[in-house]
């Protein structure tokens, strides 16, 4: 496949009129005038911007079907009333149906890969690998269903070695769990090299509860299981000390914030200033929809900034190109992606037209990408395959039926 | 022109399956099966949703043609070393290209009104009546430039009973205007019944500068001068006392909150639980592209509703039914507009393709414009003119490449 003339976004530059080769699931050259077999697909991209694709860090995509079914509710009886007693109904082909309905919403938005945990994560790995996208995913476990732990390691050697779905280990958060749950969560996770998944100090709650029943904190805690590595997405750090901070920069365990998430629970702003300063690893999750409530990285990003900048009471903090790097680079770092625009890089990428007028005067294309994208990614490729194109991918309309008749069909379910 | 089979958000309610009759500048009819003559316009609404223009409540429109020229910065040499020097070199042709693209863009975000405030008002007023929108324009006034105040009086004469520009008095704000100036504007606006739209208690340096050097605050100042009122449009509004709430509320005066610019800028949050509890009437605005940089009220919306209900510790509080009436009623109560799908009222309405993945599935449509919306608006229209179809609005690209062309003179130019 060879996209022609598009302006290339290449470590916060931009070389424009270039020509991307892309050979199976690879990028193989970008240059000028680059050649390709007459059978060659080829794509038109003038006007348009190649951008690496988004890592969406953090998320529950089949809660896509849960999208505005409850909000604007304090957290206990969002979760008791509403959230749990839909979730204890929900099944495998609600799961897929829900997983396809966040592929859709992610591969408009430019993600190509996503980092999940849920209910179901069979069902939610054979509907992402039937919609194209690639994914981390795990299985959720907590202690209150323990037949969910017994599930982990055959998830895990189910979907090992897969092209597009990589198994992770996904215990709950510290509190959900115990500590043999999280040990053998990490056994697991070590014998299989795979990544750890797990919500991590997310409220004051949490992080106090911790403190007066151990004496440490969550991070602390973990960190004495041995749990934090370089394999580790904790997810919302919201509540840390300097200690966690320089505990999770240590470890080189990897931090997912969710700002918009974490303001719609009202769960607090996490302290990204002191996280860099230490030389953590951040990057950036949407969360489910039912928190969020779209899957959107863009708006993520600009939220992520202005909250931070306004945090710390100076404009100059949390650069648009920052931002831009937690987004792509340091998630790419996470985990261990061979991503960005350049020869022998995953074909996982967008193009975005710049013929909007938010997108309009070009001046400085990066500022646009966090500050002003609403809309306007026309073309998707994940792993090689263009899964959307001028913004239309095939079968949405029946996918978006079928959710829809999930999701009545779900809260009328006994 | 006859809207077929559209579902219509009306006081927060969805009727399905309805027409909407529209006959000039106004809404006639809505109802089932309504009869036109055989010539009329007929907009098939089969999976859209009818609402009600949003209204911009402060912009810069002209701005756009600065989005991106300068971000993350400190304020002091944001504004000196980037932005006064650009618009210092400004002009007429630069205005109204600004004007245009911020036009095409509010169209596409589905506002139908925009409260401006800038240079060359003359410039802004015949831009935005080209393109079709409504608007209530002010020329800014500050004391650094003395003539800009001698040409108030003859804008809003000039202006004054046009059927799309309504001309307003535009005191930049307290601090850059004499005691002198801010009268002279009040009389003006209270000759011409316009409205007065000003810059009010931005920054914590503004309200301190004016508890030390007058012993009130900007609010408390411009009561003393009889500047509140129902007229009055007070941006920003980020440092107040309760007494200044009471003062805004008692006097009727309306406050427009700019949280995305607010936070950017790193100006602060607003308390607007204090201004409701006082009963103020609060609306929405997105300021100036060089602050924002898009000029969506979607974006605005869940950017306001969930930075509130983390400024105040409850995920119940700022609903999203609460959240759209700011950027709706409120707004149309600030400016005395007779707007919402009803019969009688002025024709500026949106239609949204429901057919997104992120307004999927239908659950509660006020969520998901306010939490989930991130482009989808397919037509607007504005007194009665359909501007945008499908997504198109005629004359799109030329105007963004004179936009782009003009920007790139303006900063070459001495």
């Amino acid at each position: 496949m060879l996209i022609r003339d598009v302006s290339v976004l290449q470590s916060g530059q931009i070389l424009k009129d270039r020509d991307i080769l892309i050979q199976d699931n690879k990028i193989v050259e970008i240059g000028r005038d680059l050649k390709v077999e007459d059978k060659s697909e080829i794509i038109d991209g003038r006007g348009k911007l190649a951008a690496p694709g988004l890592i969406n860090c953090h998320t529950h995509a089949a809660m896509t079907l849960l999208r505005g079914y409850a909000d604007d509710m304090e957290l206990k009886p969002w979760l008791e009333n509403k959230i749990w007693p839909l979730e204890a109904k929900l099944n495998e082909e609600d799961i897929s149906w829900g997983v396809k309905l966040a592929c859709l919403e992610q591969i408009h938005f430019g993600i190509t890969c996503f980092n999940d945990m849920y209910l179901f994560p069979d069902a939610v790995a054979e509907a992402t690998k039937e919609m194209g996208m690639r994914a981390f995913i795990s299985g959720v476990v907590f202690d209150m269903r323990p037949e969910f732990l017994t599930g982990v390691e055959p998830f895990v050697r189910r979907w090992k070695g897969d092209e597009l779905i990589i198994p992770a280990v996904g215990p709950h958060s510290a509190y959900a769990c115990s500590e043999e749950t999280l040990l053998k969560e990490k056994e697991i996770a070590d014998r299989h090299n795979a990544m750890i998944h797990i919500h991590l100090s997310e409220t004051r709650e949490e992080v106090d509860g911790f403190l007066l029943s151990k004496g440490r904190s969550p991070v602390e805690y973990l960190d004495t299981l041995g749990m934090l590595s370089e394999r580790l997405a904790a997810v919302h750090c919201v509540w840390l000390s300097e200690n966690d901070c320089r505990l999770l920069a240590e470890r080189k365990a990897n931090v997912v914030d969710c700002t918009v998430s974490n303001l719609k629970l009202t769960s607090g702003i996490a302290p990204l200033n002191t996280l860099l300063k230490w030389g953590v690893n951040i990057c950036l999750g949407t969360d489910g929809a039912s928190s969020n409530n779209n899957l959107s990285l863009f708006e993520e990003m600009k939220v992520t900034a202005i909250v931070q900048k306004n945090a710390y009471h100076t404009p100059a903090a949390f650069s648009a190109e920052q931002i831009w790097r937690l987004a792509t680079d340091n998630a790419y770092r996470t985990f261990g992606l061979d991503m960005g625009l350049k020869a022998g890089a995953l074909a996982d990428l967008m193009l975005i037209d710049l013929r909007k007028p938010w997108l309009c005067p070009e001046t400085n294309i990066i500022s646009h990408l966090v500050y002003s994208m609403t809309g306007g990614v026309d073309t998707t490729i994940i792993n090689g395959r263009v899964l959307m194109r001028e913004g239309i991918i095939p079968g949405e309309e029946k996918i978006m039926a079928g959710a829809q008749k999930r999701f009545e069909d779900l809260v009328q379910r006994r």
